[in-house]
């Protein structure tokens, strides 16, 4: 698929999903999309635990009834992360600009391929959610779950998100958004 | 390009730049696919401040000497979050992971559109970089510029910088990285 395309048809898709397998080349094309994503000082600080085990699937497709999508995935994608992570740069690091520059990378790979997903990260941070993922798949105590992407062929149209037009959110050389500028 | 091609070729380039302008619908263009990328809640919290009247691009070519991409870049694309975000899902905000997600999807574009670029963070942190650039682009007190992208045509190749192996960062159903598991 063409980049544009992708950019363009690349949405937060929280339907039905086909619950047949995701072929494992696929999801390594995935995952490598998003090894391939920058990272502050190439510290490449994400670690991907690729889900395709019908019963742990399973078990995490119950936790969330809400979301079809994370219901009835067939696969998932965890994004680990360090707890404490180390500094980079000056007393700086970005693990979290690193982990979602690799998961954009990875949605757009979903989408070339026909798959749909939907970040969820919010949902990790509530009722112990994250903790419950990270015994299931065994992570070491320094390690936690960032982002999880549900990976699987959607069974319905889901309307995307709109978007403020570009003169609301853009502007050339001095900022002048929102009326506002210093 | 296509998404696979785009991805493989985008890297940081910090080398020599091509001085002249970047046309404005190539900027657009750039800035249309920061605006697609996904944001928490749809939020929309990343905004961008496109930069390309030579005197002001000159003011902040000046100002990062070491890095030639930063030093010679015609255009450059700041993007900008507020120093106070509200919560939007249960007391947290995204605006770090919209930011960056909005940033890789102009890396690609620009890749894709044959210029370069390299993502200056850490930079922007130290030596009050940041609030300079804030005042030159006359931003509001409450908002700060999280990333700038130089955009140019690139003068020379540059090496890659290399990836450590899949089975380095990815494995599966169970973590089994850096010979670690709970």
């Amino acid at each position: 698929m063409e980049l544009e395309e992708a950019i363009a048809k690349r949405h937060s898709y929280r339907g039905p999903m086909d619950t047949q397998p995701v072929p494992r080349d696929h999801l390594i094309t995935i995952v490598e999309a998003g090894i391939r994503a920058p990272s502050g000082k190439n510290a490449q600080t994400t670690e991907f635990v690729i889900i395709d085990d019908p019963a742990m699937v399973q078990q995490i497709n119950a936790m969330h009834p809400a979301n079809k999508a994370m219901n009835q995935a067939p696969a998932m994608i965890a994004c680990v992360i360090d707890k404490q992570p180390q500094a980079v740069y000056e007393g700086y690091n970005f693990q979290i600009e690193d982990c979602a520059a690799a998961v954009e990378n990875m949605l757009l790979t979903i989408t070339g391929l026909g798959y749909a997903s939907v970040w969820i990260d919010g949902w990790l941070r509530i009722d112990n959610h994250a903790a419950k993922l990270a015994q299931l798949l065994r992570l070491p105590e320094h390690k936690k779950i960032q982002i999880i992407l549900p990976v699987g062929i959607p069974l319905e149209q889901w309307p995307p998100k709109e978007r403020k037009p570009f003169a609301s959110r853009a502007c050339f050389n001095t900022y002048t958004l929102n009326g506002e500028q210093h």
